[in-house]
């Protein structure tokens, strides 16, 4: 397959064969993975290789002991890092503490999932399978915790890798015209949204999903399945890290 | 190339040929970009195609007016886009603020990236060239002005891309291991600095840029090139727009 089919043949794999990833293959995805954009070259992430079950098996409740926090034999978790450049900055007798706010953190957001998105095309081109955990950016305490995260740093995407032992059907997107605007933004009308929404929600998985909560439409499964107090929490953690690791100001 | 050789020679391009994007290319970029992962399959994103040198030039000051703005036949911006899926939940009559947050940004701050990162390698694997404008996220609400972006969209990533006319060398990069760490964070002491830095600073650009400054080593030419007063400064406008957009919760 070429790069742009790998990209359009992606789905999320969650079971994964009981195959080691050959070291060979890591080396590549991680080569890979730092080979990205990253802004003014300062390449402000850092990678956390997890490959030993015990150290998953640490991390497994704050992914919310889901299966595939556990049952792949490669997770990779991507850290915004500008405490690396910091440590530089020091050992060049250059004290400074100029990228410790929101600008800069978005600066090394960037270059941190440049980083995790290559590193998953690279997995894709050699054929594994993958999943990101979504959940390393709700318990982001304890993760800075368990993966011992100095200040400056902030895990924010963690991939899953392995050998698929599942073939998944492609997941049902919004058709492209859905997400794309030309020149400036054109808001959404009811109708509008109707005929976008259309084939996904006559969709087979859609379908599926709604009789097994019992619902009418998506609006309703996503509003259940992610409270409004629930995310407030969880942003109150992320705020809390934020804090912490010194880039809320 | 495979895919991996093509992400292993990303090479920021500045200067394009005077030629337009076939729409055909421009479409496989924009569907390959949209099929990468996305939170609960969510999509929280929107991607805006400039390709009219009006809009260009209307957005270039505040990129700073670098060449870049206004010299490719394309330019995508990325968006955090929670807009889009309230226009869904109001259209099912679900009426909800539960993404109105921090926690839920950062779904969506995921999502975007991903999309631009495949975006920028299915480019490049078509042969074409492409840089980032971290400009995006400095003048952030302009941006939100001039692209007309309702509340619940942020501007995130702007690639610009065409057919390069500059053949650059590799960018400078740190070694792989600087980036990786095993199980959990090691801290880096000044001796572990020194020797992850050493290729680094002896390289030929390195020597150039400290020549052109009259510095002597990266971390006074970084900490000269991005202020702490400005840094601070754009901090404050990104946390304006994070209000604004109904984010800063």
């Amino acid at each position: 397959m070429n790069t742009i089919e790998t990209m359009l043949s992606h789905r999320s794999v969650r079971k994964f064969k009981n195959q080691p990833i050959e070291e060979s293959m890591l080396q590549q995805i991680l080569k890979a993975a730092c080979s990205g954009s990253t802004m003014g070259n300062m390449q402000l992430y850092s990678i956390i290789v997890t490959q030993d079950k015990e150290m998953m098996q640490k991390m497994a409740p704050f992914h919310f002991n889901q299966p595939i926090a556990t049952n792949a034999p490669l997770m990779l978790t991507f850290c915004v890092d500008i405490n690396r450049f910091y440590r530089y900055c020091e050992a060049r007798d250059v004290v400074t503490d100029a990228y410790s706010n929101m600008h800069c953190y978005h600066w090394a957001i960037t270059d941190t999932i440049i980083a995790a998105q290559n590193a998953c095309v690279a997995a894709e081109s050699l054929g594994l399978g993958l999943c990101y955990l979504g959940t390393i950016i709700f318990n982001t305490p304890d993760f800075i915790d368990v993966l011992n995260l100095p200040k400056h740093v902030i895990p924010l995407a963690c991939v899953a890798i392995g050998y698929p032992d599942e073939n998944m059907p492609l997941t049902d997107k919004l058709p492209v015209e859905a997400l794309i605007h030309t020149n400036t933004y054109q808001d959404y009308s009811d109708e509008r949204i109707n005929e976008l929404y259309k084939e996904k929600e006559a969709h087979p998985n859609t379908i599926a999903l709604l009789k097994e909560n019992n619902m009418e439409n998506l609006a309703q499964v996503f509003t259940q399945r992610f409270k409004k107090e629930d995310n407030e929490y969880f942003a109150s953690l992320m705020i809390q890290s934020l804090v912490k690791q010194g880039f809320m100001k």
